[in-house]
């Protein structure tokens, strides 16, 4: 009896949500070969993460890492938005190449709604480009129940809006 | 023939641009005095400030200050938004009690506006509150030619929401 090919099995993951002074290069890293992410996004990801190193949970960043033995398989990062009772913007979530279509990002964004649910509920926002690279990211979040509550024109550039994606929970 | 009441007489306003390490003390009694500000926005501001002392203008944070002699008269502070061509965030205006209801407002507001143009224009947005209390703002900025792009029910607390206006400088 044939076995499935070792690549499409979902991995073993451990996951974490306590950031390490590696995680700035492993973020970079991830973010930079998930694929879809500009150079400064990338540079923005990893100022975040040396913000919560430096301030701990002052810095109003949370993180989920899932890893498989010593490598970064997924991250996301949100936090509550200054000055709400209990809106939060989700900042990230990237998936390395290998790990892809696995769902490793319906897990981490799961866990990104736990935590949300275990702090009493709120609202959580993402958002996103309406440019097409995008559009698998939006299938995302449409799929996983979020859905769209303003958009932007020529928001991040002419022709490029912000689309916002809204999830409330009560 | 009488002169004008002293008090309603536009003070001669002094401008500068570039943030001084006592403005972090200066801006906090400013925005406590205006009487508009939570203490959590106070405390925000005071930061934005202090990330301006430490980064410089990479900071992303620009500032306008009006004074009379020694005294802060009002300010304002706005910022490209990170990964966005242009588009920028006034994330406040203050002006002193004392000096309230004589434009004040309205000149650091051009200020702010002549520097977007000078930059080649771009989107500036204001987030304010749906509460009765920014009554007050909403008609500022909708007098200035600013108007409500987006709106997000519940974003602060329940029954608070946030309200995008939106002025595009072409």
């Amino acid at each position: 009896m044939m076995t499935k090919p070792a690549e499409t099995r979902l991995p073993v993951l451990h996951w974490r949500t306590t950031p390490r002074s590696g995680d700035t290069r492993s973020v970079r890293k991830l973010i930079q070969a998930s694929g879809v992410f500009s150079p400064e996004e990338i540079d923005v990801a990893e100022e975040l993460v040396r913000e919560r190193l430096d301030k701990g949970t002052a810095s109003g960043y949370e993180f989920v890492f899932a890893e498989t033995g010593e490598s970064l398989a997924g991250s996301a990062c949100y936090g509550r938005v200054p000055l709400t009772r209990a809106s939060y913007d989700l900042d990230w979530i990237a998936v390395g190449p290998n790990q892809q279509r696995r769902g490793v990002g319906q897990q981490l964004l799961a866990r990104v709604e736990d935590d949300l649910r275990a702090r009493g509920g709120g609202n959580l926002y993402v958002e996103t480009s309406s440019r097409p690279s995008y559009e698998a990211a939006r299938r995302f979040y449409a799929s996983a129940g979020y859905r769209e509550c303003a958009r932007f024109p020529d928001f991040y550039a002419p022709g490029d809006a912000k689309v916002v994606f809204l999830k409330r929970f009560p």
